[in-house]
Formats: C-alpha cells, sequence, structure tokens
C-alpha cells in the first residue's frame, strides 16, 4: 500500500532546541503535558509590558550595617548597589562643597551609574507554528539587553525557562519563566513596517517579506498548506499518480489564453553593467569574439563540474555572458543595417534558449492526458499562467491548480470525484485545522465553521445546463443583466442566484452548450451539448471546472476545425485518439479560490501572501 | 494533529467501474482475494497471440442430417456454418458447370462468406497502475472487431470476466476470462511508434506524449509520485508548513546563473496570424485604435464575466489582441523613426506584463527564508529554473527541487534533518514500492534494494571540507586532474572517490572555504569558512546542498559587498536581519537526482519523462 501512519508531531522540534508554542499550547490530548517541564522556546514579540517592581524601602540613608533589617530579604547585589546610589551622591555634594562649580559636581556626579529600578518585562510571543501567544515572563536583571531593545513588538526572542500553569482567571492558561535568555534579535523600530499594532494589511503591500509575521498572513499560510497536504493524501490514497507538469510548454492549450513568453533573448537588457563592450562592438570581429567565447565556455566547463567554486564561477559566467552579448551586439548591428524598425518580430527566435517562442504552461490538463492515456488515474498540482491583464485586472498571473485526468472514466466518474475531492477539503479543514479555524471565525467570518460543515454532509444538487436556464427564467421578481436564452452563458449573477439564493449550497451544472466549452470536450448525442461540468460554491462561484473529453477521432478532428485552431499544433494530441483511445474525464480546481473559501477571505485580496492573489470566481 | 490514517485503495476504482490490475495483481494481504469474481478490467496490450481452435472434424461434405455425429459436441453455429461453407461452394461449381465463365463462378463465390476459422486471442494488458501484466483470454467470437484490430501492440481493451487462477507452473497465476468486451481503441499499426517491441527509448524523442505507455517511463512516473509524497508526509509530519514559492520574481538569488526572463512584449511574434493588420498600420491613427481597444476590452470584460462563453470570448479577444497589437506597431513605428538598430534593449518594459522585467525563479530559498522568519519551518516543492545552456548541455531548463528553511536552527540541525529526510526517502521506496523496485532490479540496477537499504542503515560520515582534502592528498595511486590545495573546489573525481571508494556510503562535508559558497552562507568564527554542507551519495555525486544563514547584519552587509551585488536588491534581504533576526539554516535537494538514484537510472538521460531531463550531479 501506499501509505504508512504518520505520527503526531513530536514534542520538541526535531531539528530545533526549541519547543514549537503550537506543541505547548494545542498538546493533541487537550492537557498541558509540558507543564512544569523546562523548555527553550523561541518567537517574535506580539506585544509587551513592562512592570517596575515595588521601590525597595530603606531607611533614609545612614551607614547602618544592620544586615538583618526588615524589607531587604531577597535582594540582588544590583537592587543593593542601586539603593545605595543616592548615599553616593549625597558624598559628592558634601565632598565638593556648595563653593564647587556645579561642572566639577556634575563631572563627578556622572561617575555615578544612574539608577535602573528593577522591573519585569511580559512578552505575549508567536513563533508562527499556530496563531496564538505565549506569555514568556523575564526578569529585567537577567536581561542580556535594556528594556527597549527587548520590548518592541517584532523582537526575536529565543529563551529558556519553566512552563507554569496559571489560574483559571488569568486570560492564558500557561506561560514561560524565563531562566535564560539564549537570543535577542532587535528591531530598527522607526524603520519596522509592524511597529504600529493592527495596521491594514494593503498598507504592507511594499513589505511582502514582512507580511508572514503578521498573524492573519500566517495563518493563510498554514491553511494554504494543510490545504495542500489534504490535497495529496486524498489523491494518494485513491491510487492518483502526481504528475510534474513541464511549466515552459511550446503547446497552447486553451486557444484563447494570453501567454507569458519564456525567453533568454532579452535577458541582458535589464542589467546595468550590459551597456559594457558596445562601445567595443564596432571594432572587434565577429571571429575574434566567438573565439573568445568558445575559450570562456571552457574556463566556465571547468568551474561549472563542480557546483562549489562559486565565486569563481560568478566571474567567468559574467565574463563570458559579457562577450555573448557583445558576439550578439555585432551580430544584431550586421543583421540591423537594412533594417529600420525595432518592432520585436525582428528577434530571431533560432537564437532562444529552447530555439523557437516557449511560454508559461496555462493549463497542465493535456500533458496529463497523455499519462492518464498510459497510466491510469493522474493528478498534478501546480502553478499555471496567464497574462490577461487586459482582461481583468482581477485574474492573478500565476495561479496554483489541481488538475486531474482519469482513464476509463466519463463524466459522472468526474463529477463523483471532484464532489468527494472537494467535501474531503472541506472536513479535512475542520479535523485538522480546529485552531485555525476558530482565528477565521474571530478574525474574519463567523459563519465558515457552519458554512465549511454544511457543505461535507449535504449531498449536492446536479442539474443540466438547460434545468438551470429553466430555474433562473422562473425568477419572479429579478432582472438579470444579461438576458437568458438556452445557449448563453451563465454569468455570475446568474450562478450567484442558484448557488446562494436556490440551493443555498454547492451545486454542479453540467451538460453545457458545445458553444460555450472548449474544442476538446466530448460531444454529447444530441449533437449541441457537451459533456461539460462546473462545480458552484455559495459567495464563491465555480471553484471546480471538469469534463469528459472527447476520444472520438474524428469527432475531435472536427472540432479543431470548427475552432479554426492549428492543426500541425494538436497533431500529438489527436494520436491519443489515433493509437489506442480510451474513454477519460478529468477537472481542474482553482487552489486560490479553496483558500478563500476556507479563509472566508471571499474579497481580501491583499492578505493572499505575495505574489499570489485571488483569481476570483468567473473572472 | 495534521495526520489521518490513510486507507489502503479499495478494490474497485472509485472513479470508474474498472478494477485496477495493481489491485489484482498486489493484492496487499498477497492473496489473490479477487479469484472467481466478475470484474472489468482496462489497459493498453502490450503483447499478444492468437491460438487457432483445433479444426472442427466432419465427414466430407454430404447433407447428412445425423446432429448427434461425435466430434460436434458444442459447437457454436459459427462454426457449423463455417464448417458447411465447402459444401456451398461445391454447389454452385455444380451449378454454373465447368462451361461457365470463371468470372461468374467468382461473382458467384464471391457471395459466400470466406471462412473465419475460431481461434483464441490472449493479450497482455496493462493499464500503468503497477509494472506487471495481466492476461486476457478472449474468445474470436465474443470479439466486436476482427483480430488485426484487437492483437496490435497498443489496442486499448475494456472488458468483463471472470478472474481464474491458473496452476502453479503457468507464467502467470492469474487470467481475466473474457465474457464481455466493452472497448476496443484500435491502433494505426504503421503510425504507431511502439509497434515495434522494446525499441530504444531514445528514439523515442519525437514522441514524448507515447512514451508514458513504455514500461520504463511508467514506472519512473510511479515512483517519482511515491517519492513526491514521500517528500510530503515528512515534512508535514515533522510540522513544517508547505510555502507556495512564486514561480515570476524579479529577485536573484544567486547572482550568477543565467535566467529566463518572462514577457509578454514578444507575445504576438510567434502566431501566423499576427501580421494581420501591419499594413493597417500606416493609415490607422494610434488614437483611433486606442479607443477601439477601450470599446473591445469592454466588450471583452462582458464576457469575461463568465468563466463559459469561450468561442465567443476567443474571437472577443484574439480580437482585442489584434488591435493591442495593431497599436504597438504604430507606437513602435513612431518610436523607432530615429532608432536603426534592432537591439532588443529597445524594447521598453514599461509595455511589459509587470512594468518590469521579470524571471523564472532560480532558487526558492530566499522566499523561504521570509517566512522561515515568520512561522518558523517551511519547504516549498517545485520547479526551478537555469538558463545556462553554454555552461553545460546537461544543466536542465527546469528541475523540480525540495528546499527548506528552519528558524532556530544552526548547521547541524539541517544536517541532520537532510540525513533524515534522505534516508526517509530511500526507506519508503524499499516500504511502499516494492514492485516498482523488483522491476528496475531486474531491468536496470541488480544492486539498487540492496543499495537503498545500506543507506537507510549505516550512519553518515561528516567530515570538514579540511578533513575531504587531507584524505585526498593521502591518495597514493590516484593522480586527480585537478590539482588539490586548501580552498579549491572539490570535482566531480572527488567527491566520487570520498562517497565511492573511500567511505564507499553516503558522506557529509561541511564547513567550505566561504570563496565557494553563495555570500549568503554564514561566515564562522575562523573567519575563512562558511557553514555550509553538501551529502554526497555514491554514484551520484552532491543530492543534497545546505547552509547556516547568515544572521548577522553587519556580517551578510559586509559580504554582499564583497560579491559586489546590488545592494538595493537585497534591501529587503538585510531587512529581516534588520527587524528581530533569528538563526536559521536550510538546505534544497534535487529531486530529479533522487528519482535517478531510487531508478538507478544514473547515466540514462532518455527516459526521463519529457522535458524532464537530469542534471547531473556537479555539472
Amino acid at each position: 500500500m501506499e501509505f504508512q501512519e504518520p505520527k503526531v508531531i513530536g514534542s520538541p522540534l526535531m531539528y530545533s532546541n526549541r519547543v514549537t508554542l503550537k506543541t505547548i499550547l494545542e498538546s493533541s490530548d487537550g492537557e498541558m503535558v509540558l507543564v512544569g517541564e523546562t523548555v527553550v522556546v523561541g518567537g517574535w514579540v506580539k506585544s509587551s509590558k513592562e512592570v517596575k517592581k515595588h521601590p525597595v524601602t530603606l531607611p533614609p540613608c545612614a551607614f547602618d550595617t544592620d544586615h538583618a533589617s526588615p524589607g531587604r530579604q531577597g535582594l540582588t547585589c544590583l537592587e543593593i548597589l542601586e539603593s545605595r546610589i543616592p548615599c553616593f551622591r549625597t558624598i559628592i555634594r558634601i565632598l565638593c562643597g556648595p563653593a564647587s562649580s556645579p561642572a566639577v559636581r556634575e563631572k563627578l556626579e556622572s561617575l555615578v551609574p544612574k539608577p535602573t529600578p528593577p522591573s519585569t518585562f511580559f512578552l505575549q510571543i508567536n513563533d508562527g507554528s499556530c496563531a496564538s501567544c505565549l506569555q514568556i515572563v523575564i526578569d529585567s536583571t537577567i536581561a542580556p539587553v535594556s528594556a527597549g531593545q527587548i520590548l518592541p513588538t517584532g523582537t526575536c526572542i529565543l529563551a529558556q525557562g519553566v512552563l507554569e500553569k496559571l489560574s483559571a482567571n488569568e486570560k492564558q492558561i500557561i506561560q514561560l519563566k524565563a531562566e535564560k535568555i539564549l537570543h535577542v534579535g532587535t528591531v530598527e523600530q522607526d524603520k519596522y513596517p509592524l511597529s504600529r499594532t493592527r495596521l491594514p494589511l494593503d498598507s504592507l503591500r511594499e513589505y511582502p517579506h514582512i507580511r508572514p509575521r503578521t498573524t492573519m498572513v500566517s495563518s493563510i499560510t498554514r491553511i494554504r498548506s494543510t490545504l495542500d497536504f489534504a490535497t495529496h493524501t486524498f489523491f494518494q490514497k485513491y491510487g492518483f499518480r502526481h504528475v510534474q507538469v513541464p511549466i515552459i510548454t511550446a503547446t497552447d492549450t486553451e486557444g484563447f489564453s494570453e501567454k507569458f513568453q519564456v525567453t533568454t533573448l532579452l535577458g541582458k537588457t535589464s542589467k546595468e553593467e550590459e551597456p559594457v563592450g558596445v562601445s567595443d562592438a564596432d571594432v572587434v570581429s565577429l571571429e575574434t569574439v566567438k573565439a573568445a567565447i568558445k575559450e570562456k565556455s571552457g574556463v566556465v566547463e571547468q568551474f561549472k563540474r563542480s557546483d562549489s567554486n562559486r565565486e569563481s564561477l560568478i566571474v567567468a559566467v559574467q565574463d563570458l555572458q559579457k562577450t555573448n552579448e557583445l558576439a550578439r551586439q555585432i551580430e544584431a548591428r550586421e543583421k540591423s543595417k537594412p533594417v529600420t524598425s525595432v518592432k520585436p518580430d525582428s528577434l530571431n527566435f533560432n537564437d532562444d534558449f529552447f530555439g523557437r517562442p516557449s511560454y508559461l504552461t496555462v493549463s497542465g490538463r493535456f500533458h496529463l492526458e497523455s499519462y492518464a492515456c498510459a497510466i491510469g488515474n493522474v493528478y498534478s498540482f501546480g502553478p499555471r499562467f496567464q497574462a490577461d491583464k487586459t482582461v481583468s485586472s482581477k485574474h492573478v498571473a500565476e495561479m496554483w491548480t489541481v488538475e486531474v485526468e482519469m482513464a476509463f472514466s466519463q463524466l459522472g466518474d468526474a463529477m463523483k470525484c471532484a464532489e468527494d475531492y472537494f467535501k474531503f477539503l472541506c472536513k479535512w479543514m475542520l479535523d485538522n485545522c480546529p485552531e485555525e479555524m476558530k482565528f477565521v471565525s474571530k478574525r474574519i467570518d463567523k459563519t465558515i465553521t457552519h458554512r465549511l460543515e454544511y457543505m461535507t454532509i449535504s449531498s449536492y444538487d446536479k442539474i443540466s445546463y438547460r434545468e438551470a436556464v429553466e430555474i433562473l427564467r422562473k425568477v419572479p421578481d429579478k432582472a438579470f443583466e444579461t438576458q437568458l436564452q438556452w445557449g448563453v452563458p451563465l454569468t455570475a449573477e446568474h450562478l450567484s442566484y442558484l448557488a446562494d439564493d436556490h440551493y443555498k449550497r454547492p451545486v454542479i451544472i453540467y451538460d453545457y452548450p458545445k458553444a460555450v466549452k472548449p474544442f476538446y470536450v466530448r460531444l454529447n448525442e444530441d449533437g449541441q451539448t457537451v459533456a461539460a461540468f462546473e462545480l458552484v460554491v455559495p459567495k464563491i462561484g465555480t471553484v471546480i471546472t471538469g469534463n469528459q473529453n472527447e476520444e472520438r477521432f474524428n469527432v475531435l478532428n472536427t472540432r479543431i476545425t470548427e475552432f479554426d485552431l492549428s492543426r500541425d499544433q494538436y497533431e500529438w494530441y489527436l494520436d491519443l485518439r489515433r493509437h489506442g483511445t480510451v474513454k477519460h474525464s478529468g477537472f481542474s480546481l482553482r487552489f486560490d479560490l479553496m483558500v478563500l473559501l476556507t479563509t472566508g477571505l471571499i474579497d481580501v485580496r491583499d492578505v493572499i501572501p505575495f505574489p499570489r492573489s485571488h483569481g476570483k470566481a468567473n473572472s
């Protein structure tokens, strides 16, 4: 079998001497197993306060030697010393006498340390292992740095101490009484963006590297990670194989989305140092340069044999790059003589890395099909790219997507798998992230837990596009922007009505008019509709899109013509039908939407860790 | 806790009516639980044979009516009919008489079906769920298609039948006696690249979409998938959070590797239809076109509101693209008038999607650091890119990499984690992929299982770079290409000697001279070495590279200067030290090398599924 039973995370973190706060605060058995133990904890200060100790009471200064006098029990030497400072000052004043110049007296007094009254620091620290904080109590006398350096928000603390249980009426149930401070990472307060508490997240756009320190972003990161592992667990559990889809591709899946091109042709234009050598270009001959390149490549090759010698490699490669650039410039000049335009078309893709235009993949489903038609059931989880800026600002360039293909399966199988997977994710969150869900409920959406539970229990209605249209046309007191008639696409407002108002839970719509779905979706017997489906979720919209793929060679061939797609580009795709074709179906889930759903952050784009942003439903 | 106990894969595949061969042939309890049951299986023909049935013995043709005659038990109507065909022919010949023209006779005879003697098809099919095949026995009389269509390699079969146990002396232990053929996907034999058996894999380079159907590539895919899930299991088990590192980035991690640039500026040059409109460019004014764009964007926006209406969207978007292109061309012309060169430098990156040069990420570790310094222990698993064609053809453009960062940890922690993770992968393969390992041992490397076992039990020696150099210098009868002295990088031959010959098992080398490691590696007290390490494996070389990161602001600052890197680009990185700095370390594993290790395919690049290819150790 593919699985081992995994164990719970062990108390002290394996690869550090510290114990995570999650282990301390969320012990799986609900009891505070670690109370009374000496542990090391680390984290960053979220909030803090300093409490001055009760000032030491001493008799008016007189050189008494009564060491047994009351009120002096358990005083540290420092405290006694500080308590004596007034006496020293008096002495100085007496010695100098009123006649002596203030300057002299000041000078002398400056020799006497200013009193720093003992105090206690209460720090709320968080280490990102969970949303909650742990209180650390530090006596100023053991602090290696001043209060001003230990108290600020963002300070990093690594401390050893004993875990104490607090009385029930305290806000927290457990705290660490510090005995030793092992590390303090200070903060430049004036420069630290999180010094202000509770500041709006969009004000952190310029500090993406700091944002993970906010409770919001770290919670989202933990939820992402949990959904991520849930995905792998689900598919591996049912015998799907994970296929790593190539990111750089020459094929074009959807045929319509704007793609990012991947190139090395412009590589140099971005670097300041690149203009170097341009001036030489006129005097040096191409042959000379090419000879130099050959030699320099050799040098680089030599260094490159070892991963190690990076510095020498840096120099060598940069040198080689410049020489290459020089050659390119000379060639460009020679080519350019007749040319008088700067249209990028004049770039020669034979010079490009792959010798042809290459793009970032828009979808991995075509690639997955070639695997499904060989090893059965496969899935892929990775980034997909669309450069649809002109189309919608909400559409993000980089979207993580879960894609699935199943051999020997049809539309119904794909719909069932999609529904089960979606429910599995919701249930997994409830079972494995209770604390995160608590935080989300408190800070973002009170109804989140209830909504997730409801999604796992209810069975989803499955209606055909035709039925959907009928339902929508019957809606009395509601005029939709888009006039409804069979064949028109369902817009966000339609989907929202069906899921939010009519069914009040996720609904699956299938059998769409062939015109509104891609060419590879299987044509139904009626010749009008295709075997596609969408899982529409309240508040979000379409989270999963899927379909049965056209396995009949002739039909697919015709569809390619109908869509006026370049046949050459799809010959390989037709091959899968030409040789041992099989009925197969699949779907894809937009992971970012799933994160929004489980975090309740339907409309808060800014809190998604950069450059991840959410592709909003139906846009 | 983060985990649920996963169940074994259930017998019939959840999302299809078929049962996978893995379930039938590798039942987890080792017994053939399904024998005697009626099941549906599907797969592709690997090999086949047709066995003619014993010819039906009949008395010389005479219209006998003895239906009880021996030798005719259990004959199908078809068989009886066919056995009578000679008689029909005789009748025809008699009727026509010798006088009649041969033409007439032929015509008449052609009306009589040619005899197709009954036979049995024995098909070895594989569905990619495991390496082994299942034998399906089909009686020609139930086959919906001719032998010529069912027997060829690559034919897809979906059949229902009963699983029979075979006698011990048979090659296989179980087979399916087909009762119904549910689907046949035929093959165009002359065009099908796998028609020839056992053909060298590199001959399949032009058929990447077909390669997964070879036992070799499908096995590698299954092994990849297993290692993939093992990776997530290991890190989730120890409380690491998975962070999805952005693929498109503006920062430059290593400072020296050639990067791929991501752009939409050249997007159009690749499409045939793009030249459209160029000629208009001269007559249309920029204003007119810009107005058109505004209007057309509106239209697209409208369609885009729904994911559905793809066809209309295609048209609209393409239309918009062309108009955009037109505008770009006009602008280009206007810009170009003074220019007389085609240097790409003349491209304006403000027009680009991100408004600045963007690249494919070379490494995710910087990004991970910003998360480690907030939520503790994180890992990432995804593709990384290098355009180092000039440097080494072996270096691949797209490499899947596992990257790890741990807060509050030091060099020793990283080395321990790396060793444990590496051993976990080896053990996982042995525990969870016995059948795949059997195949690999048989077809590629007999020693593979032993080698993996050995790696899990032995504890790895940890030696400093200095010690490594001393060992290598003492080697008597071996002259290394590169002269050894402290400070030089260790080359492949050095590492190979240490791992293969000296220790004969994986070895960890640490504390490298600072010159041979990147600027962010933590400087040791001696000021000469840095806290970096490499896990070197016999036959492969360096599989894991790791280090403790420099957490001291001033030291890092100096190193950036030493490496002459642009400070602006690293301000954010310095911020992590400026505000609440923490000791942290990490490492990265080159996943492709791990696959090579577990498959024993050290030097067979071609069998890695496209476009995945292995970056060979130390090159």
